[in-house]
């Protein structure tokens, strides 16, 4: 299972900013070849970009246990049970809102990803596929 | 990028129902090394699912247009406005509810992959990350 990048993010930063990813806009440069592939993708407010977490390294053994979050004071729950990028396959998911599309390149807000990150999936968030009415969650998550 | 399978999808079924997945109940057992990497995860009430759809083949060049949900009377749109699984990394989302784990195993309802599906990542469904109130689609998925 080999993934070849569709394109790159491209936004100048190199850190996860401290007041997070909110408000930063990045640019999403697909390969020109897959342009066409984008048509319409314009009629949709949000999107979900999947992408691959170049830089995370685990050093070593993957933990199979984490503090929430990095908190310490959080006792640590499984990998999988937190969003993590240190994990098996770092592939991140992230629904950001999409401002503007030009040609092969993708204007959006939110996305959690450092300039560089190879882009391996575009879809449409689709509100009845993607979301879900009154989901659970653990008190950490609630309590944040 | 080399994806490793974290887990495989049990659920019996070979080909896609023809009534949907809505109510299809699987299995995704996980690697029994990364058990404990689900600890956790049963807190939550969905789960996003990362799948590596490992029997779609393009044969051949890949569609950059294709008509949404295969129906020829739509106009074809780019392949990445669609969640067409013949895209340039056969990578699946699917957010599903998690009925039980049970060590390595979890039972889930509406995960949308053929029995024998590689899971390449479990991250836990987070309502304030994951979904988007009001989000804008086109028509052809609002009339669907």
């Amino acid at each position: 299972m080999t993934l070849k990048a569709i394109g790159i993010v491209r936004n100048g930063i190199k850190q996860p900013p401290k007041q997070g990813w909110g408000e930063v806009v990045s640019e999403i440069v697909v390969n020109s070849s897959l342009a066409q592939a984008l048509d319409g993708l314009e009629e949709f407010s949000h999107i979900i970009v999947l992408y691959w977490m170049h830089q995370v390294t685990a050093g070593g053994q993957l933990p199979t246990k984490v503090h929430p979050m990095g908190k310490q004071e959080l006792p640590p729950v499984g990998l999988f049970a937190t969003r993590s990028p240190n994990r098996p396959n770092p592939v991140g998911k992230a629904t950001v809102r999409l401002l503007e599309r030009q040609g092969n390149i993708l204007r959006v807000v939110g996305l959690d990803a450092i300039d560089g990150t190879p882009v391996i999936d575009i879809k449409p968030y689709l509100p009845g596929y993607d979301s879900v009415a009154n989901a659970k969650v653990p008190l950490w998550i609630t309590n944040q």
